[in-house]
């Protein structure tokens, strides 16, 4: 038997929000039919208007149906479009993966179709107005695939990671998990717990915080709404994560009751030394661990001055791979750091500073 | 009697890494005299190649000594410039402030003279090349004085940070270490921890890491020698905050060892909630709350790309106020999420669109 190709299936979304949404899109490009499907007739409108697909009607018959709707009602689509389309492989793309399966297999719905996805495209934010056709592009995207799946519905829903340009990611839901709450989920609780301790500080504290900390609480901002699902859905592995943090938390706070003795300064040094080899197992840009060198550039916070450095830089050939602009309260200046390769950060300094730009490398 | 002023003065700075060397720069530039002291003869030199002042010689007679050394030395060294400098104010620069006035008193100096300094310039790395003459453009200078401190020594301390261009922010030396633990010494060791988990961490499940981990583990990357130092001159203040945050931990723990009952989602809902309000308070760019909008475009990971987006947003007369760059691994395209503000958003995407980018409003 040839593995089924995306190319010559037809494919229902369920759930036009911002992923079923770019998933539409990008089929639709592709020539890929496209049904959609949603509770809000609006929702279903806009899609259907941005080109992500044409409306479901009674009597499609999809080779594949990717079901895109929040994560607590994510088992029961699944298991519904199982029963309905009994010719379809149906996948979700639900941040968590075990407790979707354990509801569709309590469902008694056909396993063997059914292939749980984890596009990690971000953007959780935004209905269908936000979806666009490339936002799978580069993107990891977990294949989960129960023991019960069969190598047919695997083979779909891989083929249909690779057609939105995903990089196919392959875990069982188990490890999907366990990976997820490590990078995801109790990330996303720590800066939470930061955050609400800012709630009650004074103003002239809260005028000290630097980029630290702004960084450290970016994602407290998060809906609650979704993570309360998310969290609930994947208690088990975030309280490992959490767990394991809160022990060396202990050791840490033990250690600052007596900073001065030889123990506690070897529990704090420790800490700090395992974050820094912890941070440096995070893969680099472009999936490789190599590193960027920064120079920083002072830069008249007015329209266009960005763009003449960034013409300058394109003029020298240099390209840009990361930017942090920092731009201090009330200064009329700012301060871009650019990431470029590390070898070009001496010609780098060298040009700008030649073109009158005030330039410190790091 | 009129109160000392710091163009009239000659200051001295004891010890050139990037904090006395921009000291030293920007008062030069300002024609105040400046004489250099350091351990290191070799950093001594290049700062005064630099242009960050002269050699200190004996027989200098200072009327303000800015000590720029390690937090752990500071005391000592402050300590000896009262005594070696009898006729001038002393000042110093570490980022803890009560440990560094209790070590000045314990060695029996003159706290009249002394009144201690933090200037949030964030940059602790670098060495004399770093510095740089506007490092403390509207940057908070915490004047952290003690209540022995005469007003002829606070007024001259405060003189210089605003000739230095900074902001300054009065706190006791007490309300400062609360201050800086809470917005800068907790989340430090967060960020540790949270990066610590990532070392046993499998391949794969880093691979899924992203730009939410990124920017919480971001500053696990700082030097560990300085936050050692930092760390224990601070204990106290920084045991208090994340004690507190290990009581919201533990609740939450108890919370996801039963994630659905109806206790532990009104628990999970709060932290996460917490977090909304808490990273709400933070100031925002140029000191107010004012919020800007993100619009999103798609670049292509080349040189020039950046540099035609900017010249074109600068053409429409659209200043950037923030900028993020997301490049997922293996992609030859990225996305600039662009912060303007929110009226400018509508022309933006229009006009950004007619110009040919692909642009999401977010």
């Amino acid at each position: 038997m040839t593995a089924p190709r995306l190319a010559d299936s037809s494919v229902r979304v369920v759930g036009v929000g911002l992923l079923g949404t770019s998933i539409g899109l990008c089929l639709r490009d592709k020539g890929v039919p496209v049904m959609l499907a949603d509770a809000s007739p609006t929702n279903l409108e806009l899609a259907v208007a941005y080109g992500a697909g044409r409306p479901a009607q009674p009597g499609d018959a999809p080779d594949l149906v990717v079901v895109c709707v929040p994560p607590d009602v994510t088992a029961e689509v699944v298991a519904r479009e199982l029963a309905d389309h009994p010719g379809a492989v149906v996948t979700d793309v639900a941040s968590v993966k075990s407790a979707v399966l354990a509801g569709v297999r309590e469902r008694g719905a056909d396993l063997s179709r059914y292939v749980g996805s984890h596009p990690m495209a971000g953007r959780e934010r935004g209905g269908p107005l936000a979806g666009r056709a490339d936002l799978f592009l580069g993107r990891p995207w977990v294949l989960a695939a129960s023991q019960a799946a069969s190598s047919r519905a695997t083979h779909l829903v891989g083929d249909l990671a690779l057609e939105l340009g995903a990089n196919l990611v392959t875990l069982d839901p188990e490890e999907h998990d366990a990976a997820v709450a490590l990078v995801s989920h109790a990330p996303q609780l720590l800066s939470s717990l930061m955050a609400a301790r800012l709630r009650d500080a004074d103003d002239a504290a809260l005028s000290l915080a630097g980029q630290g900390l702004r960084d450290v609480t970016r994602i407290a901002a998060s809906d609650p709404a979704l993570w309360l699902q998310i969290l609930g859905a994947n208690a088990p592995a975030v309280r490992a994560v959490l767990a394991a943090l809160r022990e060396e938390l202990d050791a840490l706070l033990g250690a600052l009751e007596e900073p001065a003795s030889a123990p506690a300064l070897r529990t704090v040094a420790e800490t700090l030394a395992a974050g820094n080899e912890g941070v440096a197992r995070l893969p680099g840009k472009h999936g490789s661990r190599r590193r960027y060198a920064s120079v920083t550039v002072a830069v008249a916070d007015r329209p266009g001055e960005l763009a003449r450095l960034f013409a300058e830089l394109g003029q020298l050939d240099i390209n840009v791979e990361d930017l942090r602009i920092e731009h201090s309260p009330g200064a009329s200046i700012g301060f871009a750091e650019v990431a470029i390769l590390p070898s070009a950060v001496e010609r780098a300094v060298r040009e700008l500073s030649a073109l009158g730009w005030k330039v410190a490398q790091q």
